[in-house]
C-alpha cells in the first residue's frame, strides 16, 4: 500500500492533518504567545505572494495605500453604539506605558504609569479611519476617498486555531467614502467581485459570492457581501467580507461634505478586507496526504532544484548543472513574471530535501544527480500528479532543454488543474431542493462526514423570526453562509416559514 | 523677489519647516492618538518604494521574510538582564482583554480580565525571535538562519516628531543567528554595507558608516554600527544599526547547536535595522522651499501629467492627449523599472495642481494645454531645477516624441544630482584637525546654525572615562556619531584625555 508523507490523512482526522500539515510544510507554529503564531519563510512567503498580487489589483481599481495607528483609544469606539455593541468586545487593551523593576529585581509593570485614557489595540480600524476621513473631507471635490491598509489587528480569542483564528492576525482593510448611496454600492459590489476573481484566478480556490443575511452583517453595516470557500471536509471558510456601511460611520464620526449646491450632507462609506485566513483556505482546499499543493501563482518557488550530493569529485559537476539550469529557468516567463525557481544545496539527504519540498507543496520539484548531468537530463516531479498508478512516485525523466521549454505552459495547467478540481467539489457538494426543515435535520444526520452546503429558498426573515431560524439552525451546528449572487431565481416557499420564498441561501457548517 | 510653495523656510525655522513640508506634501499627518501619525499616500507611497527596494537586497543576500507576535511577554524581557537595564522601560503594556459597558452606558476596561501574565507591545523583537531559534537550531546544519521581518514596533516616546520619532514605527528588523564568531561579524558588517549602499544609491542620502563606541551600543550587543546622515541643518540622523550580539542572546535564551564533533556550542547572533525615520531623513536631506523633492527610484510617480481643463469642448482632446501620453511614458524603462506616471485628472484648477506636485516632490511635471495638443508638445518641470535665474518657473516645451525619448536619462540625471548635492554637503560640513577641547567649544558657539560634525582623534575610551567625555559633550548638546571605517589612520592625541590616540571618531548634534 502507498504509503503518505504525512501520518495523519484527511480521512483519519481532517483537524489532526490540518495542523500536521502546517507543522510539516514549515507553514507556521505556535509562538509561545497566547493565540499568536510564528509565520515561517515559506507560510510567510505565501503570503508575500498574496499581497503582491492583491496589492495590484486594489491599486488598479484606484485605492492608495496608506498607514492608520495601531492604537485606538477607548473613547472612538463609544462613538457608535452598533460597532461597539455588536462587536465582540474581547480586545487586547493597553492600559500603562512604563515597566519597572520590582524589589527582587524582577520586571513589574509600572503602576505610576497608568494612562490616563486606555489604548484598544485595533480590531479593525473604522473608527479610526473614520476620524481622519473627516478631516479630508470637506467639499464634493474631495470624495470619494478610496484607501487601503496592509496591517496588523488583534482579536482576543478564546480557541485558536492557525491561520484561521488567531489573537494577532494579518490583513489588509480597504476603506472609502463615496457622496452617494449608489456609488459605495457600486464600491462594495465591485470589491466583491475582486475578492471573487482573486479566489478563483489567483488561489485556485472557488468560493461562492453573495450577501450575507442580517444576523451574519457587520456590527453596524447596511449590507455585508461575503465570498464562501468550500473546504475539502465540506465545511464553509468565510474567506473576504465586504461593508456597505451607508450613512451609519460618517453619521457617527461626520464625515460631511459641501454639495455642489453649498448643502452638508453626510458621506456613504464601505470597508472590506481579507486576511491570513486565505492561507488556511488554501491549504484545506488544496492539501493532500503529502502535504500542500500551492497553486503555482502564490508559491514562493514554482521550481525547486535539488542537486543529488554524495561529498564525491561529481558533486561539482552536479552543482554546475543546477546553477546553470537555475540561471536557464529564472529567466522563462509564466503568468507575466519571471518562473520563480530555488536551488535548494543544504546539507540534507537529498530524499529527505525532495519529501521536504513535496511536503511544502513546491509546484514542480527536480532532482539533479551526476546521471542526470552526464546526460544533459532532469528528473522532474508534479507535485499536483505525484504518483503512477501503481503507487510509485512519477518521476519523468525528460531533455533539460525540452522540459525548460514546456515550463511555463506546465505551471499554468497545474494551476488550471487545481482550480478545476476544487471546482468539481464545491459544484458536487452543494445540495438543492429540499423544501421541508425536517429534511434538512435528516440530511446532517445522514451525511455526517462530509455534508457540504445546502441550498434552500426562503423569506428573507429579519429580527426575531431570524433569530428563530437562526436558534434551529444552531441546534444542527449550522450557520446561514450567503444568499448567492448568481442564485437561479426562485420557485417555492421559505423552508423555515412556509411563507413565499424570495431568494436563495446557502445554509453549512463554518470555519 | 522669488516666492517659494512653503512659508516657512529652512534658514527661518529649519523645525517648523519640516513641519510644514511634512503637512504640505501630503507626506502623514497627527493621528489624535498620543505620538502615532497616520501616513497619506504619497508618504506611505515612498515607504512602499524603500520596503520594495530594500527587500530585494535583503533577500538577495540570503535572508527569508518572517512574521513574529506583535505581543510579547513580560518574562521574556526578564531573561536578558542587560538588555532590560539599557532598553528605555517606556513601552506600551496590554493588561487586560476585554471591554464592557458601565453603568451610564459608556465603555470601560473589564476589571475580570486581567491577564496572568503582562504582554508588551514589541519594541524590538530579539527575545520573541530569539526564543523561536532556540527552538529552529538544533545541529550546525541548521545555521546559519538568516531571517528578517518588516513590522510595526512601538517605544513610549515622551516627545514624538514625525518620521523622526514616534511612538509606534514602521521598520523592517533582521535576525541571524551563527556558527561562529567571524561569520556573524561579516553578516553584521555585510548588512551594514548593504545599509551604506542603500542610503547612497536609492535614497541619494549620503551616510558615514562606522561604529558606535560602547556608550552608544544596543543594549547587550557586543558591537554596534551606524549608518549616519547629515541633515541640511548640519545635525546627524542615525539611520540604520547592525548589531553583532556575540553570544548574549543566545546564552539567555539557549540558542545551542551540536557541532560537527557533537560538542553543543552557542551561536553567535545579529541584528539590524532600519525604520520610516529613513523618511524623516530623506525629508531634511533633498527638501527645500518649495517642499519636498522625492529621488526617482523611491518616487511613488516618477512624471506626473496635468492635463490644463477649463471645462470647454476642447477638454477632451486634451484628456486624450494625456491618456495617450500616459501609456507611452509607462512603457518606458528607468532604473530595470516601468516608468511610474500619474495622470492626475482630479477637479483641482490646473495651477493648484501644478503646486501640489512640487510640494510633494514629483521629479518631473507635465502640464498639457490645449496649444500643447495641437502643436504635439509638452510643457516639462523638473522639480530638482524648478527656477531660471530670473526667479521665474523653467517649463520648457519640449516635441512629446523627443521628451519620451529622454525620460528614463532624465530620471537617472535627477538620482545622481540630488546625490551629488548631499554629497557635497556631507564632505564639507566635517571639520577636522582640532586638538583641543576647548577648541571644540569654541567651534560650536562660533557655528550655531549649521556647525556639521568635527571629527577628532580619541583614545576608545570606555567605562568611567567614557562617561565623562560623554558628560562633556553633552553640556555642549553632542554626543558621539560613529568611528568611520573609511577613516584616515590616526597621527595625534586623543582629544579628550591627551593619551595616544587609536580611532577617529565624529562628534556631531543629532535628531
Amino acid at each position: 500500500m502507498k504509503k503518505n508523507a504525512l501520518s495523519v490523512t484527511r480521512e483519519d482526522d481532517f483537524s489532526a492533518w490540518y495542523q500536521q500539515l502546517i507543522a510539516e510544510a514549515d507553514l507556521a507554529e505556535e509562538s509561545g504567545v497566547r493565540g499568536c503564531m510564528v509565520m515561517r519563510p515559506w507560510g510567510y512567503g505565501i503570503w508575500e505572494r498574496v499581497q503582491f498580487l492583491m496589492d495590484q489589483r486594489i491599486k488598479a481599481t484606484g485605492h492608495e495605500n496608506c498607514y492608520f495607528p495601531l492604537f485606538i483609544p477607548l473613547s472612538y469606539f463609544a462613538k457608535e453604539a452598533e460597532h461597539v455593541d455588536g462587536f465582540a468586545k474581547e480586545m487586547a487593551v493597553v492600559t500603562h506605558h512604563r515597566l519597572m523593576k520590582d524589589d527582587a529585581d524582577g520586571l513589574v509593570v509600572d503602576p505610576e504609569a497608568k494612562l490616563e485614557e486606555p489604548l484598544v489595540v485595533r480590531p479593525t480600524s473604522e473608527t479610526v479611519i473614520g476620524t481622519a476621513f473627516s478631516r479630508w473631507v470637506q467639499s464634493w471635490r474631495d470624495l470619494p476617498v478610496m484607501i487601503n491598509q496592509w496591517a496588523n489587528v488583534v482579536r482576543w480569542e478564546m480557541r485558536t486555531r492557525m491561520f484561521l483564528r488567531t489573537s494577532e492576525f494579518l490583513w489588509q482593510e480597504g476603506h472609502t467614502a463615496h457622496a452617494t448611496r449608489d456609488e459605495a454600492m457600486e464600491e462594495t459590489l465591485e470589491i466583491l467581485e475582486m475578492y471573487r476573481s482573486f479566489s478563483e484566478d489567483v488561489l485556485a480556490m472557488p468560493v461562492v459570492a453573495g450577501e450575507k443575511p442580517e444576523n451574519e452583517r457587520f456590527p453596524g453595516a447596511d449590507a455585508t457581501y461575503s465570498i464562501e470557500a468550500m473546504m475539502q471536509d465540506g465545511k464553509a471558510l468565510q474567506a473576504g467580507t465586504s461593508h456597505f456601511l451607508g450613512q451609519t460611520f460618517s453619521k457617527a464620526q461626520n464625515i460631511r461634505y459641501q454639495d455642489k449646491e453649498g448643502q452638508f450632507q453626510f458621506a456613504y462609506t464601505t470597508s472590506w478586507g481579507t486576511s491570513t485566513r486565505l492561507i488556511g483556505g488554501v491549504i484545506m482546499t488544496h492539501g493532500d496526504d503529502d502535504g500542500l499543493r500551492v497553486p503555482p501563482l502564490i508559491a514562493p518557488y514554482q521550481v525547486v532544484i535539488i542537486p543529488m550530493l554524495r561529498d564525491k569529485p561529481e558533486d561539482e559537476a552536479v552543482l554546475e548543472f543546477c546553477s546553470a539550469l537555475t540561471k536557464q529557468l529564472s529567466g522563462l516567463r509564466a503568468f507575466d513574471e519571471n518562473v520563480r525557481v530555488k536551488l535548494d544545496k543544504s546539507g540534507v539527504k537529498a530524499s529527505n530535501k525532495r519529501w521536504a519540498w513535496v511536503k511544502k507543496g513546491a509546484p514542480i520539484i527536480l532532482e539533479i544527480g551526476p546521471r542526470d548531468v552526464s546526460e544533459g537530463n532532469v528528473s522532474a516531479l508534479r507535485r499536483d500528479a505525484l504518483y503512477k498508478d501503481n503507487g510509485k512516485l512519477d518521476s519523468q525523466i525528460l531533455e533539460k532543454d525540452v522540459f525548460a521549454e514546456q515550463v511555463p505552459a506546465l505551471l499554468e495547467e497545474i494551476q488550471t488543474k487545481l482550480h478545476g478540481e476544487a471546482r468539481q467539489r464545491l459544484d458536487a457538494n452543494i445540495t438543492r431542493g429540499l423544501t421541508d426543515f425536517a429534511d434538512v435535520e435528516k440530511f446532517y444526520k445522514e451525511n455526517k462526514k462530509y455534508p457540504g452546503w445546502l441550498e434552500v429558498q426562503w423569506c428573507r426573515a429579519t429580527g426575531e423570526e431570524l433569530d428563530q431560524i437562526e436558534e434551529r439552525l444552531k441546534k444542527l451546528k449550522l450557520t446561514f453562509r450567503n444568499v448567492p449572487t448568481q442564485a437561479a431565481a426562485v420557485d417555492g416557499d421559505c423552508i423555515f416559514t412556509g411563507k413565499p420564498a424570495v431568494e436563495r441561501i446557502l445554509i453549512g457548517k463554518a470555519y
